[in-house]
């Protein structure tokens, strides 16, 4: 029997799931629509067409077989008609069609459906701030808009840009301003770290350090108030100044684009987002619906969760499509994962952050690790970051951080930990994740597994920890707090810090601590230290073994006090 | 209470057993034993050492900060006694005794145990041929060994070198010595394929074909008889012809190293491995194994399973360090996992191969896919090839396989899948897997994901499949077959083909397919052939629908033919 269905949006859901649905049912009518002109293309691409990597606005818009995916491609190759400039005005449940209306010529037309499809998207968060309406200021929400952007910054209008907000939009404008089009570039965020919500401060500050290495200008803590200018956008006023800005990108968030929905009576959550069952359909059993317009369940929490991705998109859409033609696909939704580039390091996250994982109500902490990528002995390695968060009584694992360069080494480890987390793994597993191993792509002992380890000897009380944010504030007020400083490794690395501080850094390597214990201060707290953190765990069992407890193991040791950017 | 350990074997195993414990209980007493001076080294990067990669042996004996792992480092740092160049003779469970002798001095000793470890590794098979003897024959067993064969490389006594083995060690070491050292090398393998019971035929012959490119000539199907030399070797002589060398290495394979343990009445299985509990105690509760000279679960067989890997003898030998210490860890098993880097790409397994999967007694099919590793619009990026061996009733997932470049982006995918195996994924997971997205990493729908899609299609009976191995016979045959190879690419791509084969080869773009139905050949049978198999798999369903159902989709597409060496 074939069906009537009408897809709303066009961009990534919609055809995903249009054209699932035509593979299963090619007699079926699909109709297609969308407010814009453009459809089906890889927003996610937006900062690599703005920094030039990808020339040209169509290559998002393209097949991998260098087709673009216009409305003429979707008729003619997929048998889908879309209808562009047209906009869904309202739903007719009762009657199961959709009245919609060309933006152009303001003609209205109503479309019957047998199942209907709602791909709505997201909308991305304006402040509501003087000046916001502003020439020159910007959200990155689409391709006009992209198109706009880069239409301005080619004619050499800009010198002075300025990006509000430090989440994954705003940190890949920024570097697209700065690295392809040597903009002065300043990035403001509110809260007090980039990325917030989604990294640790530890993760975040590494980061932050590298985008100043980069000569973008991280503010945090800064709140924008107003943007002035006449016509363009000129400056931007926030609580603690004014900065000079030719162009203004608003990277404030999205929130779910459910208005539609919300009219035809369907059932939205109290954060606007869509409700859907497992197989995507809303509570109108006729009406389905995905990407980022829908709240899914987290795979962690086991509430429903907010997650904006192309990625869970064009999945969902296969379900959906799958779904349309009388099947029983299921989408269980996700436990949230994250990756970045920024410029020559890659930042990923999977499931809770420390902090996140606290305010859920688990009794969380975070371990640290720093390691070689590769086997130590391999030529061509480099050092990377990782950090889990786990729950205290159960063991359980939460979260997954890491940092490193641009290789794959960190999707490579995220990913994976990423890949078990809805089976609800514990330290353990994490100990024992069995990675592929081969000298030029990983350690026996990978990062991974010496993660788990560092988290199973922290919780079992073996290992007493201080992080790198703790570590520079106890450096900082060294005096008042009269710690000694040990350094756990050899001379060589240790000479200049000691001969630098002879007061407060102390060299012990860790091999020679057992013949040299009566130089051990016994009546301070003693930051033990090394390269990355291997080191001092061994020099804090020394020490315990000799009845000096008041220690305390720098996680990641002098790799991440580099990487974090404390001079010392 | 203190307590006195012996640990045997003092290479990978034991050390980590040893230290670990020494961690957790810094009293006690551990005596290691090794019948080598070189202790502690990571014997997978032997290969390095020997290509050059790795400048000096002492690099493979180093902590990552440099410390050289000798008897004297063990002693003083890690406060464990080493007997190097010593060999254990028996164990006398009984009396809790080890009896072991200096191989220098020929002098014996008895050392007490509470608990004792064995960590006895695997040993080279040696081929049982005349000539085996002869000097210039190496197995890659050891340090020792390899310090011999890099002398020999060193000094220019190689011109030409044969190694016989196609697996892992066998291929690292073709690559080094055709790499770095330009030696006219020869791999000898007596099954049809490299790197038999790890990788598919067409990985395999993808693989083969690098090797070849890169000046590494393979002989398949060949059965060594005979090295031949008066002194040194000369002449290899196999069932097929003669082939000078000036050196062989014998790479076929290692089995578990036992002879102490089945002496000492220990349980052994059939194949020679120490049989183990998941806390990695040996039939005798006092006594510990691991690494490789025991079994282990295969963790999706659910039967004994043989998995030498230095990586999982880390794991391991931090289990048992943490049971000797009275601790509870256990180590469930593995899926069994591989990499290998070769010359300028990466392959790698998890799990099953489709013919170890059928051995098993599954009912196991195998779908291959060619795509980019990263968003297509991405502008650094590559073509990848995975497969995925899935059971056909149950949809469960046995295997999956890459084939990259050597960016970790197969590392990465593979990794993912196998993080999971062991929760018994089925197809949907894999469609479904939440890898981390973002352009310069990961496709929105990522080729791990378009693998469990091309797989529930195939299950389905959506997908009708040809492999380029059966397509290359098809090829071959075309004139007997009489089948049309139908083009689905844009005329530029198809052009060559079309031309250079105007009776075989027929050009149809898959976008003009519904309109030039009437040029399709109806009483033939169709193969389907695009850049990938996605257009080709979109043609096979618009002929379906016009009743035209004797059609083949060439999985991978020409990606795959270019990369598997076919010339058409």
């Amino acid at each position: 029997m074939s069906q009537r269905i009408v897809v709303i949006g066009a961009v990534a859901l919609g055809p995903k799931a249009a054209c699932r649905f035509k593979r299963l049912e090619p007699d079926s009518k699909v109709t297609m629509v969308d407010q814009s002109e453009f459809i089906s293309y890889g927003g996610c691409g937006i900062p690599y067409f703005v920094s030039g990597d990808v020339n040209d606005a169509s290559q998002l818009q393209s097949t991998s077989f260098h087709m673009v995916r216009d409305a003429e491609f979707f008729h003619s190759v997929k048998d889908i008609d879309v209808l562009i400039n047209t906009r869904a005005l309202s739903i007719d449940r009762n009657n199961k069609t959709v009245t919609v209306q060309n933006v152009l010529d303001r003609q209205e037309e109503t479309l019957p459906y047998d199942q209907l499809v709602l791909g709505t998207g997201s909308r991305p968060k304006r402040l509501p701030i003087p000046g916001a309406d502003l020439k020159g200021v910007f959200t990155v929400s689409n391709l006009n808009e992209a198109m706009a952007i880069k239409q301005g910054l080619s004619k050499g209008e800009v010198e002075k840009a300025v990006v509000i907000g430090a989440g994954a939009i705003g940190l890949e404008m920024a570097e697209a301003f700065a690295d392809l089009w040597g903009i002065e570039t300043t990035v403001l965020e509110v809260a007090d770290q980039i990325l917030p919500g989604i990294v640790s401060p530890n993760m975040a500050h590494m980061a932050q350090c590298h985008l100043e290495e980069n000569e973008v200008t991280v503010r945090l803590s800064e709140m924008v108030q107003e943007l002035q200018g006449t016509d363009r956008v000129k400056k931007v006023v926030t609580d603690k100044g004014t900065i000079d800005a030719d162009m203004v990108i608003m990277a404030v968030g999205v929130s779910p684009n459910s208005d539609l929905a919300k009219a035809a009576g369907l059932e939205v959550s109290a954060q606007g987002a869509i409700v859907v069952n497992e197989r995507m359909q809303t509570s109108d059993p006729h009406i389905f619906a995905g990407g980022d317009c829908v709240e899914i369940p987290n795979l962690l929490t086991e509430k429903p969760g907010y997650f904006p991705s192309g990625s869970l998109t064009n999945r969902q859409g296969r379900v959906i499509g799958t779904n349309l033609a009388g099947g029983n696909a299921r989408f269980e939704g996700a436990v949230g994962t994250f990756i970045i580039k920024v410029f020559e390091i890659s930042l990923a996250s999977a499931g809770m952050s420390l902090k996140t994982a606290k305010s859920a109500g688990w009794d969380a902490i975070s371990v640290f690790v720093s390691q070689f990528d590769r086997a130590h002995f391999y030529p061509e390695k480099g050092l990377m970051y990782m950090e889990l968060i786990v729950d205290r009584k159960t063991e359980k694992v939460l979260g997954v951080q890491g940092l490193g360069s641009t290789t794959d080494a960190v999707f490579a480890r995220v990913n994976a930990v990423a890949a078990i987390l809805k089976y609800g793994p514990v330290t353990a597993d994490i100990s024992n994740l069995e990675l592929l191993y081969a000298p030029p792509f990983s350690a026996a002992m990978d990062i991974v597994n010496a993660l788990g380890n560092t988290a199973e000897n922290v919780l079992k009380g073996k290992n007493k920890l201080i992080d790198v944010d703790q570590f520079a504030k106890w450096w900082q007020d060294r005096d008042g707090r009269d710690a000694v400083f040990l350094d756990c490794r050899g001379w060589g690395n240790a000479k200049s810090f000691a001969e630098k501080h002879p007061e407060d850094w102390k060299s012990i390597p860790q091999d020679e601590l057992k013949q040299r214990m009566d130089e051990v201060p016994k009546d301070k707290p003693l930051v033990l230290i090394c390269n990355t953190g291997v080191r001092s765990y061994e020099a804090q069992l020394n020490l315990r073994q000799e009845g000096i407890t008041d220690t305390y193991n720098l996680q990641g040791g002098m790799a991440t006090v580099k990487k974090w950017g404390l001079d010392i």
